[in-house]
């Protein structure tokens, strides 16, 4: 097909008009379990079942959390499911039984990011009203694209002939790089034979299917805090110590970390705050960033940089700098095997116009996190290219996917699942 | 008197607990009309009638406004009277017209600033529990004691045998420059023979009486904005326009402007921001800041130079750049023969144990236009000092007021004003 | 053999006690021509026969030549020669016409760092006396071995039956980009049918001979000037305008300017200076930096950043701004066929103990401009490396070769240049 | 007299052409010895003599000495005396004893700027032909004058009735501040009841004199310097440590240290530089800089913010950071005696028509030791400031001296001290 059925692109315009940001996806979960229950499965695994609960990175505090439970509460989600997923364990992972075969694994990732969409009239989920009714999250990475491209999986499968065990897993808080670990050391990949982690977009028309992405960068976010004093800008300039002068130093060094011998790699000061009123020395100030390498050595060498940059920011203004390493991701490559099957299959689905057997992914993805797991396992993994074509970029706030890829991308899973089903039997 | 009456402490730790930044002061206005009307005057000037609307700075949006309005609502405030504060008219003038003789003006200001108080057990707002119930404003520097010795001086002189007009100014936006002009222009000022403003504290100990503050900086407020664009940190950190970069670099080159041949300058980047998430090139920042001189060529010297800061900053990280100044004070100086009867009455005052005829401001205070417009129609004006031992630097978390300065104020004052009137007759 | 006979050995000894930087080799080239001369060549070109004038970059000022020719002259170079190199035309080119057969080219290059070189009594030079007198340069990178080698290639095949036509080019001004194209603009290398430029090191070990190695950045070098005012630092620091604050700014911008989605770039301040004394405010500032690109659009779209941060960074401190971008090179890649002749010929050379078909160079090299000129009129050209133990890294105070290099790679290119004739007839 | 005798025009101009930095006045120092001795004196100090060795801050190098001292050489200035000021012991002092009556000290200093002069064919130099032949100093802060001055009140002495003693001291590197201590520390001025210190120009007119400079700047200088590593650029842009991105860091937030409550601040990185080629990482990097504040509390506040500036910037980029706090001069307040004395004699001085008792001094002077030595001493001080029409700023290639205000200077200093001679006695 094409064009999805239309109940999945429903479901990806209500998930796309209902964006959360990582750990924050009551909604999302909930309709997600919806679904599940719609279809019909034999295991559902949710909140601490579903997860590490110590291995999340990433999870916001309690009123931050109490925020968006109440919004997917006011939304119409059930007290009981909300309760399931207290403290912020979203996410949920679907089984399959169907008999003796190997057992294979979908990843798909659920969370948005925070900020705003765009309000141009011609951006389609304005045209068509879809857009979410908040300004602080959207869906600029596909994620919703992806949370239904798992749901109609999972459900072609279910109907399908298939031999063997599916687990669909819908992991939460990809963007905060929060969420992958704690699958990953869940254990419910430990048995996986084949796993499919799949992404949207990434610059690769609709119609078009990368077999297996690669070059992930390692990644390594952090929080840098500095502690100053205040003090009356015009009566006392010097009795400050001034957190901003610290930060925005450390945002200019940050940025010049001298380029590596041995590869690409990257920073990003993100998003950075600080001081209180205009006449008052800012007395804190803080920068929400990441590194990256295309190994794992260059993301620590960016790493190591990065604390000196910051700690001497901070003493330069006598002000007292901490340095908070929050989530990662190490790098992971596909299976060529694995990536084969994929390519081969690709090429029998209806809508696909082009295959790529491999491809580049410029940025980082804790999808990286499981299939290292289910390859120290002894399984295969590989992360799949669905090509869309998105008008602005990821990240941006003109981004959105062309529905027709997800018919493609349910087409190209289900048909490689059951392949790898048959292979194996 | 040393201590001041337990009404007027009560008054003072109640706006404590209330503390509302400018435009916000819903609930202090309120409670200093309940005072006025308590008391008992001859014309009471409220909302627009108050103050010239458009000469208004730092106003803020209507979500902000509703937001506080909503708070004091809350806090008990009724609605007739918040109606009477819309579109935030906040603020009051109380007249007393006591027969001939000549007309006197008190200015007192009532704003907070949004800066979060100290929640050490010894400090007295929290020892004593009239610390505020939310942590996004404070009376950092002592507002609620000019508001509560304004209220005290009202009383007092209704109760004396003054002769003439006695009209006491609760100015509203202090810190944010923004109602001094507004005041000053709603022509309430210009058949007033004297004025007396006030300020607590600034380094001066309980028991201690500046009689003519001067130095007073010319300040300008601005806020500047970094528009860029935003773009996959990992995948395409080219294909953004960093606005932060360019906010960090003209933080850096902002407090690098150089020192003036003529004099004191200041400049402060008291509030920044921007961004959205750790792995997006950020694609909007701001800065609020503010400019200062000690005369007002000065204070334009700075403005000069940080507007090309600002938007080479802009340039250089391929962002737009804009500067929007605000608010904006001069200076003005204390007449000598108002100041020097300020200092005569002040020696006779119980709890004055040490005047100063002069003394220095190091920073700004939008009293000066209201000093001004006085002095333009043929009046005389001061900017008294009344001494407080504060335990912490006015615009940090642990300022506090001595009580006991309250009484001294109000009695320097009212003895102040029954002097004028009686040296006029 | 694996030592360099003893003559070469001294050679390359003279000519490292003597390092020039680019535009400045009078003593080296006229050592050179002594031993073309030694060995008796049919042509031998020099001065502005051997290289387009125009299309030099990077020459120096006649005071700057004039010092350098006198230190030539007190090393004891006749006047005649130099004469012959007057205005910096440095460099030569020798010919040997043996009958028919291919026109082979064979570059070294020759001139030094402005560098000071260690002087740590185990660094060879310094134990083996042979390191500069002055202070002003050294050969940080080996060109003195290349020069060597060189000579020795030329006086082996002399003595050869090698039929065809050889040129060794002894090239000018290769750190500063500044030879390479004026050599390709000569003509000489019209008519060449295969053409080995070389380098020794590179990280690579004695012993070991890289075939062709390609990656090499597309690189451009710049002048930046901020032209500013000067003014008492005490007494009127605003009536300066600080270029040295203007370059400061640049420099940390210059070092930020965004990684790049499409691959490798750099960007360096490597020299930078600025002011006159600690008590007046600096009128002037100038930087001499690099940028570089794994691609020439990379290199372009960092020479365009760069612009933008100089001219911002210029505005921003109220000065004049002007970058001069001087040298550039491009890319160019060996061809497969001259590159596997090497590496056959290198492996039944003795001391060849490692030999990779391709190899990355981190660096840039004029070099690309005469195999894209060769490349361009039909011939071949690789860039072959020569390994050598070297104890310091490139450009830094302890870098030296290992001699024993100089004979392997006078043996390899020997013989693949006897190939080369053969395999045409 | 309104204009200077010519043999007095004529050394100041030979003085001009001959610029010479602190310690280096080997030229000055050998024309005013001529000059004293063709007046006549009792005594002359030279070298280790006139001043304390060790006191001596700001002393260049061995080879730095030895080619101005060739220059000076080479202008005429024969080897004996060359000898008597070897080691950089420049500077003399002039002794007259006539007599009993007080003990006046005149202290003019000799030294020039490593500066540039302006090459403009309207600039007075340059039409009158006595702009130096070298680019690397220059009479920009009338020095020139200063010592001429000198010169003529020691002869106006020689020839009147004075009774006492005169000492005129021609202090060396004064825009060091190198010299001004070693003279104090020389014991020469212990007896001295009287001293007056000068300087021309500062914005006051030609004949103006200003009778008591006060508010002299506490200054310390200082050399920073940061040593990293090289590496090439290209290849390896992370196995350097970069000393330039360190200073750079360090001058931008050197600019930007907070202002300060009690008063003016300074801070200048007058002459900075780094590196060496442009493909190469920068090692080594310095800055030549000073702090200045109205107090000397004020400098040392600003000492110790530039020094953890400079550390922190050094080790952000890995390297090592080091201040050399050089010379350094405190402040010091005219006697209100000396200054009136001063004041009322220039009243009737031929070409005076403007007299102020008290002016300020924005810059710093290594006076102010030689001043508190007196004042310590018992006796009296003041810096006279007379005026001079200068066509550019003090410290820009443009600066020159109207001559007729030397006439003028000789005059004033010359009642000044006959009236203390008289007064005394």
């Amino acid at each position: 097909m094409t064009e999805p059925p239309e109940h999945l692109r429903q479901l990806r315009r209500e998930l796309h008009r209902h964006p959360e940001p990582g750990w924050r996806e009551f909604y999302t979960t909930a309709r997600i379990l919806e679904e599940i229950d719609r279809i019909g499965v034999d295991d559902v695994y949710v909140g601490p079942d579903a997860l590490e609960t110590d291995a999340r990175a990433g999870v916001p505090g309690e009123a931050e959390l109490a925020h968006w439970r109440e919004r997917a509460s006011e939304a119409g989600i059930d007290a009981e499911t909300l309760e399931a997923l207290d403290g912020g364990h979203t996410g949920a992972i679907a089984v399959l039984r169907r008999g003796e075969g190997p057992t294979v694994g979908l990843r798909v990732d659920i969370d948005a990011l925070p900020r705003q969409e765009s309000t141009a009239p011609d951006h389609l989920p304005v045209a068509e009203g879809f857009r979410p009714a908040h300004d602080d999250a959207m869906h600029a990475c596909g994620h919703d694209a992806h949370a239904t491209i798992g749901v109609g999986v999972l459900e072609a499968i279910a109907d399908s002939d298939f031999e063997g065990t599916l687990k669909v897993i819908f992991q939460p808080a990809e963007e905060v790089i929060g969420g992958g670990r704690a699958i990953a050391e869940s254990g419910h990949l430990d048995d996986v034979d084949a796993l499919l982690a799949i992404h949207i977009g990434l610059d690769h028309p609709t119609g078009e299917i990368v077999a297996g992405i690669e070059g992930m960068f390692a990644v390594s976010n952090f929080r840098a805090e500095f502690a100053g004093e205040s003090s009356h800008a015009g009566g006392h300039p010097d009795h400050g110590r001034n957190a901003v002068q610290a930060m925005a130093t450390a945002v200019q060094n940050l940025y010049a970390i001298p380029r590596h011998t041995d590869g690409a790699t990257r920073v990003n000061a993100g998003n950075v705050g600080g001081g209180s009123a205009s006449n008052v020395i800012p007395e804190s100030a803080y920068i929400d960033g990441e590194v990256r390498g295309g190994t794992t050595d260059l993301m620590e060498y960016m790493r190591e940089r990065a604390e000196t940059v910051i700690g001497s920011a901070a003493e330069m203004h006598d002000c007292e700098g901490s340095v908070d390493w929050g989530a990662e991701a190490p790098s992971a490559d596909p299976d060529p095997e694995l990536r084969r099957l994929v390519y081969d299959v690709a090429g029998a689905v209806d809508g696909v116009d082009s295959r790529l057997e491999r491809g580049e992914l410029g940025g980082s993805e804790d999808a990286t996190y499981l299939m290292r797991r289910v390859q120290e396992h002894g399984g295969e993994a590989t992360f799949v290219g669905i090509g869309t074509d998105h008008p602005g970029g990821h990240h941006t706030a003109t981004f959105d996917v062309d529905e027709a890829s997800i018919g493609i991308g349910v087409d190209v899973l289900t048909d490689a699942i059951l392949a790898i089903s048959e292979q194996e039997s």
